[in-house]
């Protein structure tokens, strides 16, 4: 157990109603940094996430991954007993994270206003797909229905074909992170001003968020940009893109004034004087030659590492696309912790990505562990709400809580 | 101009010495929410981004995007007096952050020891590609290159040919809020302790903190698993992908409870009890004739949005696959301030992505300008600095200062 004077989030108190992907990774930032998270698991097999993805002795990796260092109380919320238990901790918390479907809380008693009235300066993050308003609000979320509304779909994969998508979580992870900015905003305020609030967070606002250039471009331009996937090469620098080398792929980013590294590395100095090829607008005219030039060089090479070894000593700025196997064995990413190992007291060793921000008052995260399905119900009954041992026994009695060894 | 007291960062100074895309999303964050932001400005030119992207009137939309609400600095760096008035800054402001290349802090006498002796409570927010230690620190960084070391871009794209990219800098934009949210966990550290301390933040990590399950996968199957791009569908959930449409496509979601909504909206009840496409294995094993036959189905409807009519009719988790033209258009969008129009003075209308968390206290964001280069060098000098008039036309005529009326 973390020394809790030594976290940066001692003290601070969260009640997590969330499951799956975005809200859990929400209250993942702050119990990793030591606040105190108490998540609600539904009652009776708790997180969906408990039984999906790699399973090793019974136990979800992708529950760990999602859930170190939070307390769980597994609860009947249909039963108005366990509901009211729920309730009784709004008092005693500093912030309430939820990724219902919206209007599910209000359904429950539980919307921002009857938190409210349980306590005034409470903080509500609502994390959903489409928002917690608008004409889509109530339609079923994934973050690939967010991101295809968001238009980031559309701009992923081959112009002249069906787009791809991108396998891996990317929207729900960056909402998790934004709620959690959210949370820390409303903090700030509460602190100044003893005021909470309710803060709504959406899949598809994060995902439209990261058009740094798509949308200003367009209307901007009154529609004469249309912007676009360009499948695996950039359409306004050149060479910018993904290249086949002997066993693996490339990517270079050797346009503008990196260009000349690039002809340098490739012994052919005299392109970056090239009439035709020596400038982005020439090579973005020629890009299927300019492609065919770097992929027959790169040829040349044995395999992709050696090829690198080529790029980065004439600084060209290049990396490999490693796969999932490679970055788990990358040194660097071991070394910074990028990559983490978690030793589970059920499932053992294995990797998960590690918290990103390195604080340099906080070098090393406490071993944290994922509850078991309930293992605190009895500090959450007795400590933290005061009840008595009897009560305790009363309400698994009933039925209204369960623990399970998981 | 905001009226101060209404903001949620009221009060809070940054020192912004950011660039491009990922630093100024950091410190964009705190502007759009009333943070006083200076940004130090690169001499002669300012911002590299004041040059890109869409111009209108000489006007970036691009730099506005990315700077509203702040107010800008610009200062000769390389000379001794310029460097020094942004060194006279530190001890005036709550918070420094920089997207140097690793090592160009220390160079100008700036690294966080540096800083600390400025003002001991400093927090200094360090953006960078690849991490500011580590064996791959120092390599030229950008998004894609980042995304490629984090075994994001192998997760892009058809398996049996090179990956693809996405066309939008959501790395970049992620590690920005990322960023934001270690300030404000410094933030709150600080004011609990009195402490500051340094945040080192990178687009690898973000991105790597992106695979919900990839990495557990395979560390956890002990290599067995080897997550992989998987193009247009899911390869453990079907169906799960994106489906033509007559001038269009389609995200549908319909794998486990849902299949049984999909097969009731394209009236084949019957499918949902098959025994070779009953359940989601059925369906995985067959999934070129699962594609077919919602690809058919599909063509039945005159364009895809009397399709998504249909599906939603039914429940079906589905959303159409929307450019960044119909994202612009979109009700929903439009209502929940997804889209943002900025009234620039310069550019004048266009369209941005809006501040993506919704603060039930501030349901208004306040309208911001970005400033032209240079434009608070005078309000900065006198105001916060505290130099006289002489002084500040000393600098001027020195050539240490510039401004520019865009």
């Amino acid at each position: 157990m973390a020394n809790p004077s030594k976290t940066l989030f001692s003290g601070l108190r969260i009640l997590d109603l969330t499951r799956a992907v975005a809200g859990p990774t929400c209250t993942r930032m702050f119990s990793e940094l030591g606040a105190d998270v108490i998540k609600v698991e539904a009652f009776p097999e708790g997180d969906l996430t408990r039984q999906v993805s790699k399973i090793r002795n019974e136990r979800s990796l992708y529950f760990v991954q999602q859930n170190l260092g939070k307390k769980s109380l597994c609860v009947d919320l249909r039963n108005p007993k366990g509901l009211q238990l729920v309730k009784d901790l709004v008092p005693l918390v500093d912030v309430v994270v939820q990724n219902f479907k919206p209007g599910v809380m209000a359904s429950m008693g539980m919307a921002y206003d009857d938190l409210k009235e349980l306590k005034q300066d409470i903080i509500l993050c609502s994390i959903s797909s489409l928002g917690q308003t608008g004409s889509l609000a109530e339609k079923p979320g994934y973050d690939m229905i967010a991101q295809s509304y968001a238009g980031v779909t559309s701009m992923v994969g081959d112009p002249d074909d069906a787009p791809c998508f991108p396998q891996l979580a990317i929207g729900d992870v960056s909402t998790g992170v934004m709620g959690a900015f959210s949370v820390l905003a409303a903090l700030y305020h509460r602190d100044r001003t003893g005021e909470g609030q309710h803060l709504d967070v959406s899949i598809l606002d994060t995902y439209y968020h990261s058009h740094e250039a798509s949308v200003h471009q367009y209307s901007g331009s009154n529609g004469k940009i249309e912007p676009n996937r360009t499948g695996r090469h950039m359409n306004y620098l050149a060479p910018a893109g993904v290249f086949r080398a002997n066993g693996g792929y490339i990517t270079i980013m050797s346009f503008l004034h990196h260009w000349k590294d690039l002809c340098a590395a490739m012994d052919r100095p005299e392109l970056a004087e090239d009439e035709r090829l020596g400038n982005d607008e020439g090579r973005l005219e020629n890009l299927d030659e300019v492609i065919e030039l770097i992929e027959s060089w790169l040829q040349n090479f044995p395999d992709r590492d050696t090829a690198m070894d080529k790029l980065d000593e004439f600084g060209v700025p290049a990396g490999p696309v490693l796969t999932i196997a490679e970055t788990v064995a990358h040194p660097h990413l071991r070394e910074r912790g990028t990559v983490r190992t978690i030793d589970d007291r059920i499932a053992g060793k294995f990797e998960i990505p590690g918290l990103p921000p390195k604080f340099s008052k906080f070098p090393d995260l406490p071993e944290f562990d994922a509850p078991t399905l309930g293992e605190h119900n009895e500090e959450i009954i007795t400590n933290i709400l005061g009840r008595s041992d009897d009560e305790l026994a009363e309400l698994r009695n009933a039925g209204i809580l369960k623990e399970k060894n998981i």
